[in-house]
């Protein structure tokens, strides 16, 4: 931590911050320029630590305080040297697969969901996708089948045998989501939401943690510090797009940047998904070919057997012929990327 | 709904589009430059309308789909012209009232928020704020009390007279926190938690509903639809300020232009939170002053008796003597404004 | 400025990034959690540290660079304590004075402009603005008079003895533009146009500058310091918007605790644009209250005849009976605030 | 246009918006939902459109309006079906050629410039760039050799075969800049200086428009239009990257999905530049890569032959033996995009 003086700090002021930070077990270093370091030894725990930070910065005669060190750990490279692999039900996330997840928005019902899952199936994916509790911004939007869904879900999951992810919206709901299918998703504005991600944690399923769309790489990796710090090992982070500057062309801004950066300070496996990143289905073969480039670990695409009676998002969803020309397409990128599609194993 | 079609659409593509339409039961008008302008009656319910934008975006020769009717209905001031005054036990928001809500980020413990009560009721504030559930961006940071807390601010409420306010983070606790305290506060990482909006709207217990920092206007009046829709007209609107372009002075960019927008489109009562908005005690003073002549019915303050000693957001805090001569200059604004500091009444 | 080891940095990558910093005759610290800060004295110019910075960032180990001064200086407040008053041919910016300009978007022609000047003065304006050259978004819009224009705003202004201001878009017209107005506009999409600002700061004109819409307060104290260190020390400084998080319902979000930020780091007079900030008349006036109430030294508001007839933002201009109620209780937050408008006092 | 009038807006109000669209020669449809349709026949020029959308705005009982059409013609794929190819002196941009453009972030002097120019051309660049007039943010900053930089690369230019490319800064050195380099470019800060917009259309030399860092894809082709109009043909786009949500991880965010926006809105080239995108060489391969899997024409890469010495943007310039290793990856994937590298052609 620094903590910068404002010029004309008197001696008394520059004492005070000494003072404070002595008094929690650290050591302040004044330098040239009016500045304080602060060595923060890592057996300082956070919760010390943060609220230091936001004291000093009311004290007389402060002009800044910058962290400097992350405020993530379990998430962290640092403390994980070695990619994560998440194993779920014998498709894998992580190096050197390529995981497609593909789907409608919602599960609409059985001959919807099971045709959507036959075609992608073959056309490579090895997981289906497919809300049945919806978040919608409006409360006059479809809601989804909920339960009724999940049940769709499971079943299609075993006569495909392809693995299935389905979103869970309140802590309350979590046993009931991971009973039904293989991966927990959290969706990007529940990213914060916090009992949601302790009672995830603490379930120790598989979890696909989305970012949100106002979140930085640290909020982010700190959501994901919630599923890990409460047991969960089984992380997949994903980057779904950002606030746009306008919502002309694109819902989002997919910041694909974010997947080197991911990759370079996190161990955990990270899918893109371009349908919402931005919310047309044209543009959605470009980035999900960019997507790979960028070494993602997956990617995450919807996918409706006719678009055009879909009852929620139509517009970002590819139709089966699209969808199909794009894994053609992009098994090319794969190969440029050193990696392979992932398979269905048997379950552990 | 407005569809612009490519410059070179086919006549069959134009009719695709009009058969998609009045398919929905509604007329295309065609006009010059290839628009295509659809009337939408307002008894078409928004069920209808919304998928049929998705889904006419993805039809061959549409250049963009544009909706120019406004989503939320039941919080619109045309649903509902006059300004709703929301009564919580006595104390009003709402036109001619400027309510100002303080106390601590976090309710450490009765002696701590018993004399901050006293402090801000002293100086004109007639509503208490405290989390005894904090939603923290690390799972390493101060929790909050809990239950605990919610209890100790019950009991500062009924020996001090002051209403009070307290944050509610899952469906779940939608009961005891509004058994404890008089309003529900949903907090800005909150605003989207839908099953979360539709228990406090169920609960009918005042609510504030805070915007999100991403959230648009649009977004921020459909969450509180969702209030609405499910029964709660006891809704209170705060704005805490947005994604900043940078956090280097502020943490959040404070949209004061939301207060004239928000009371323009809807006929809730509008709080300002400087604290958050800002993030530094020292920029509150000024920003609560702007807020008020922006025409905010009441600002939200932390006050802590000690911030050096805060266990949480110590940087945003006011002390006692801060806040209190920021209610002293603040009183000149409020009557600029032609408004008066809200009373505590009896409780009906 | 901190550096940042990784967690498993060697002890040779530590002693290259201590040699960097060594050889340009700094002294770094090596701190507890592989942290190193490094002392700067101001004696150290810019144009050292600046790329020292930039060469740290990618030696091996390095997690990441922090740089904790300010890159600014004359724009200082720390350089220059006192506030600056730029007195403007008898009219003040700056404590305690309140100082209104207003005007229109365009010249467009004697009539409107000596009327409009004749309105605003009467009101309580004391500078008459209204744009010659004009900076627009679309080729194809009306571009302004040019020098005729600037010809008609100066007789005008010798006419009513109203002061002037006008924007001024390229190097070369630095000289005429002050020939003709007294105060240079270096408009929001100009703040980064360097050679603009060198030629503007070698004139020692009067010139206020607006801030881009997507500029930090960094970055705007950094481009008023290119006029400072330029020789030009009237400086005034203009929050006027930045980048919305959509534009439904406004074009830019109007930055107001943007203000006491400015004054907290800066000398320098700050005025507030709520017509650009809001890009809607009819939320100018509450914002110019709010502005007041920030702590802003002035406003710029813009008023035509007959927005009706306007040739460029018409929804943005207030009409003169509109501007003449906004002053009316704009006076009332003016003395609560402790200030009084400025007057045109004799050219010195 | 449509314009949405408020719910209870008055049968006089209606008429008064109908006077006013009629004056203009149009005619408004009124449809159900109080909603106002005007048809906008591409014979009316943009110069009486747009100002008829803001007057609108401000008419008493009007809601909102909304425009539909693009506000850009030249630049539309609508105006020019068939993809342009930029040709500047014997290297194409556009299908099916990926252009390299590579060198250092400034021109420090003719060795630097020769060892980069042959270090790059080698790997596969067939484009040297470089800064002769540095916009930099700080007045403190290295600003560049100016025409001695000038000088250098065409002498470097010659010596190797290399096409070259340097910014352009104000309008008065377009001649100069021409004179000496294959493109121009016009920097993302100048991407709304109309005055240089203007010269570098009159000038008709091939010219490189970067997006502004908060420029809304409109905007941009707006900008690109002034060229257009003027009587440039030869405009290459390049996206650079648009404002972060935090600058802790990279300078910008590169918003790769512009890439097939720009492409099926328009006919220009578009180059993706990395560098300027992320801020830090670490992450510049990836998008690269990224780059041209979403469909770009090309790149742009900073290379220095030792960063540690580079006088600018140390931290985003890749070490020959990284871009060399880049462009080796780069292969794949350009071939799987079923493209190839441009190469240097005789000049015309």
């Amino acid at each position: 931590m620094v903590v910068v003086m404002h010029h004309g700090a008197s001696d008394a002021e520059i004492d005070q911050v000494c003072d404070s930070i002595r008094k929690r077990g650290l050591e302040p270093l004044l330098m040239p320029g009016n500045t304080m370091a602060i060595g923060i030894p890592s057996s300082i725990p956070p919760d010390v630590r943060e609220p230091l930070g936001q004291i000093l910065q009311i004290l007389p005669g402060v002009d800044s305080v910058t962290h400097v060190s992350r405020s993530y750990k379990l998430a962290s490279r640092e403390f994980h040297p070695a990619d994560t692999i998440v194993d779920v039900g014998g498709v894998r996330f992580g190096q050197p697969n390529v995981t497609v997840i593909a789907g409608p928005c919602s599960i609409e019902g059985y001959d919807q969901l099971k045709a959507t899952a036959e075609t992608v199936q073959r056309a490579g994916a090895t997981v289906l996708r497919g809300g049945a509790f919806k978040p919608r911004t409006s409360p006059y939007s479809f809601q989804g089948l909920a339960e009724e869904g999940l049940r769709i879900m499971q079943q299609v999951g075993k006569e495909t045998g392809i693995r299935t992810i389905s979103e869970v919206m309140s802590p309350d709901m979590v046993e009931t989501v991971a009973k039904h299918v293989d991966i927990l998703q959290i969706g990007a504005r529940s990213m914060q939401n916090f009992p949601l991600l302790i009672e995830a944690g603490k379930s120790g399923h598989p979890a696909m943690l989305k970012r949100g769309p106002g979140a930085t790489v640290d909020e982010f990796l700190l959501a994901a510090e919630y599923l890990l710090a409460n047991g969960n090992q089984n992380v997949i982070l994903c980057e779904r797009g950002v606030h746009p500057l306008d919502r002309t062309y694109t819902r989002n801004t997919l910041d694909l940047a974010a997947v080197p950066v991911l990759k370079e300070y996190s161990h955990l496996p990270v899918v893109v998904d371009p349908s919402h990143g931005t919310g047309k289905a044209k543009y959605v073969p470009a980035m999900c070919y960019a997507a790979i480039a960028a070494g993602a670990d997956g990617i995450m695409v919807e996918v409706h057997p006719d678009p055009r009676e879909s009852l929620s998002d139509a517009a970002q969803a590819l139709t089966p012929a699209l969808f199909e020309q794009m894994m053609e397409k992009l098994r090319g990128f794969v190969a440029s990327a050193g990696r392979s599609l992932s398979r269905i194993e048997a379950r552990a």
